[in-house]
């Protein structure tokens, strides 16, 4: 399952917002082996724009990971913060040209 | 050097442009070592708008792609083909969480 979530942060709480997205990416990858990756990104020309490339292993894996305590704090946390969400859902077109990203999906 | 690529693809060359565009990633990670990640995806509700996670080593890497035979192939027998491209510079914001994807990264 892949995805590229857009956000748009309220620039007051952008470094907050940060923090806390970095403790949850990095807290998913560590404890979720079916998180295959999480990669936040910010728009060179406006930082407040934010996209993360969010890969799971399987919609089950992706199901777990919203029940999980690191995600649940993210998101409450975070709500206040987030002026617009966007959810764009993807397929991978050739997974031949990310082997070593692609190592944990089945 | 990390990047999206957002294309629109005439739905009519949908097919050829994704042979082109396989070929030429593929091409392009065995043969850059500069080339750290080309990872396309496309829209699952609009198939024709392609994203591309583009990752080089650095600006230098990423001169060099575009000079390379490959590439060039691709961007003359694509570009009757593509109906608009944007090109949208991101920052990566915490790189630990892709550590795997990460490993040819300077």
């Amino acid at each position: 399952m892949v995805r590229i979530a857009e956000l748009e942060v309220e620039s007051r709480y952008l470094e907050a917002y940060l923090a806390i997205l970095k403790k949850e990416a990095a807290a998913s990858i560590r404890l979720e082996p079916g998180v295959v990756c999480i990669f936040p990104m910010a728009e060179q020309s406006e930082p407040t724009r934010i996209r993360l490339l969010e890969i799971y292993a399987s919609r089950e894996a992706y199901e777990a990971h919203l029940q999980s305590p690191h995600f649940q704090e993210y998101k409450t946390r975070t709500l206040p913060m987030v002026k617009s969400l966007r959810l764009v859902e993807m397929a991978a077109l050739d997974v031949s040209t990310m082997p070593a990203l692609f190592k944990k999906l089945r």
